[in-house]
């Protein structure tokens, strides 16, 4: 159903970059398991959890899967059959920790994990590998936050087919009508126009909107509603959308549009500041000195965004405190938002991608409060 | 929607266990992010991965629910306010591991953490901590394989919901039907009969049958196929059914009908060898046994089972090598398979809860080979 991959050569690529990553970064190797990284390294949608399947890749060495016998089959829909990868498969009662570190061979050495590797599986392997792993982010990080071509062509028709849902969310804004009936109805023009499924979708009516995290409920909408609806999914090959855009049924009250038009301007400022060589906390603090000058810092609780692909939370994160500067084919979400507990709250999202002199938005829908009737 | 959970005492009652059995094993604490762990012991669905959310139980000291104050909303659905644990919520920049840390407290002495725990958190918190953390399997898997009556409750629900699936199958396995059109059946019957949701259906005719974790394909079915259908989700508040039937299309050939009658004689000797004190690796050869006498043992390449809760698979797994005494109260799988490469595959398969004398099965449909009209 949903096993799309890119063609062999393009994970050719990404596994020589990531094992020329691990050698200049001084790695024994790596060793990924199950998660984006695997998917982004081989193109496995692999999902085991309590029996390890786990990619290694010796520096150096040829780069083996390690599988349990029963998931040999899991390995045909990846792109390890073509790219002539060692198989080594055991069986219950074999010990496949034994098995990785007799890949990684030599002496105990920094080996790096995904991050997504879980304790279950890390602490025996740190066990037979008789040091501590570190995590592999810093080495993949590089590889997975610099968007190539087939992956920004993903994200823009991801981006596109997101903007095409917000076309539509006026028409199931309908006083009356619960967050659950609208979020049912988002969900469908999600999948209809073109995602393979639904990951999020928040509908946060009046008071809801104020809490960024409120997903929806059985609140009723009415006339005089501030409404944050923040959503998106993934686009064969597995790219995501994520868009944000806030709803006023009928006209809003003047403090309401005085505040929003400050955050509209805010996330205007953010996008601005994209270009290469500018630090992620640089874009954060391009939002954040807007809202500040108006009064509103405060209400501004969470960070401006986040890295997106194959996940739809991943580096780099545009927060206070991360000096990385922005190079170009990144990918992340510009997204400030205003949060007043107990009566309403605003958030702008656009997700952009770093080009060689600013930033190309895949969201192009207005970004102006948009009022429906009442 | 699914946010369903026992009373607050139930959990109060699994806190109290925890911490004793974390101090009875010398630990300075438990660390426990999202899963199934936490879901056991406060009644969290939280899914938060890469901001750090944690239950933190220090031994002797004040339960504490780390959390980003972008989730606090997420604790309401939970029993953590009617259980007067202390929260804290950190900001992004603040360092949530340096506050789990001050949370356990003291020297550096081993903390276990829960399985699920991924490596983002886990080597930080090491780092924080100053040594490495150790699995809290141990020390929580003694409680979670214990089932109370109200966690045998649910699985005797689910078991009983599954089996009424199994009841509607044949009427699904029509000749010309492709694999996935019975799951699609398949699923509505699992929503229908009172599952909260589908977790799994495998669908495995002709030789798709032979490969155990087959899921379902787009072949059709045909006269004088064996088809393994091995299905199974949670019901309310949680608890999973799993259980698996094999079907003939049409009178199965009498080397198909010789070897079954194998199969299910090796399944029904591994649920009589269930009783306290017996080992599960005793059930495994149970059932092991009586397929080696009949030169079928090479063909049996997994394990016999595997326990069941709140995760589908979870302690004690029924495998050579795990010398764990079966205790009242453990539920598990017992589902021996014969599996020819190419050709055939069968299985059977029950939930069984460990009685003071021996098992009681919650599914309870006809063991035989269901021949369905070709």
């Amino acid at each position: 159903m949903s096993s799309g991959r890119f063609a062999a050569d393009v994970y050719a690529q990404r596994l020589k970059s990531a094992g020329e990553a691990a050698q200049h970064a001084g790695l024994a190797g790596l060793v990924i398991t199950p998660g984006y990284d695997l998917r982004y390294l081989v193109g496995s949608r692999a999902q085991t959890f309590e029996r390890l399947t786990a990619l290694v890749l010796p520096t150096g060495g040829v780069p083996t899967v390690v599988v349990p016998r029963l998931e040999l089959a899991s390995l045909r829909e990846s792109a390890v059959p073509e790219l002539s990868l060692a198989v080594r498969d055991w069986v219950d009662g074999e010990d496949p920790y034994q098995m990785v570190a007799d890949v990684l061979g030599g002496p105990p050495v920094a080996t790096a994990v995904t991050d997504s590797m879980p304790a279950l599986h890390l602490l025996p392997l740190a066990d037979v590998l008789g040091v501590v792993p570190v995590l592999a982010t810093d080495v993949l990080r590089r590889l997975r936050m610099i968007k190539d071509a087939a992956e920004i062509d993903a994200l823009r028709k991801a981006g596109a087919a997101i903007d095409r849902v917000h076309a539509r969310v006026p028409e199931f804004l309908v006083p009356g009508r619960t967050e659950a009936d609208v979020a049912a109805d988002i969900a469908r023009a999600i999948v209809a126009e073109g995602h393979s499924e639904v990951a999020f979708i928040i509908v946060g009516s009046g008071p809801n909107g104020a809490d960024p995290h409120h997903e929806c409920s059985t609140r009723e909408l009415a006339a005089g509603d501030v409404v944050v609806v923040d959503i998106g999914g993934p686009y064969e090959p597995g790219y995501n959308s994520d868009s944000t855009r806030t709803y006023s049924i009928g006209e809003p009250e003047p403090e309401v549009a005085q505040r929003y038009s400050v955050l509209q301007r805010a996330q205007r400022a953010a996008v601005d500041a994209v270009r290469p060589g500018v630090t992620a906390e640089q874009v954060d603090a391009a939002a954040r000195d807007v809202l500040a000058a108006e009064g509103l810092a405060d209400w501004f609780v969470h960070r401006t965004g986040h890295g997106i692909g194959l996940s739809v939370h991943e580096e780099p994160y545009i927060v206070a405190g991360n000096d990385l500067p922005l190079q170009e084919g990144m990918a992340f979400s510009v997204e400030p938002g205003i949060y007043f507990p107990g009566h309403w709250g605003a958030r702008i999202e656009d997700i952009v991608i770093v080009t060689s002199d600013g930033a190309m938005p895949v969201n192009n829908r207005p970004h102006e409060l948009v009022v429906v009737p009442d």
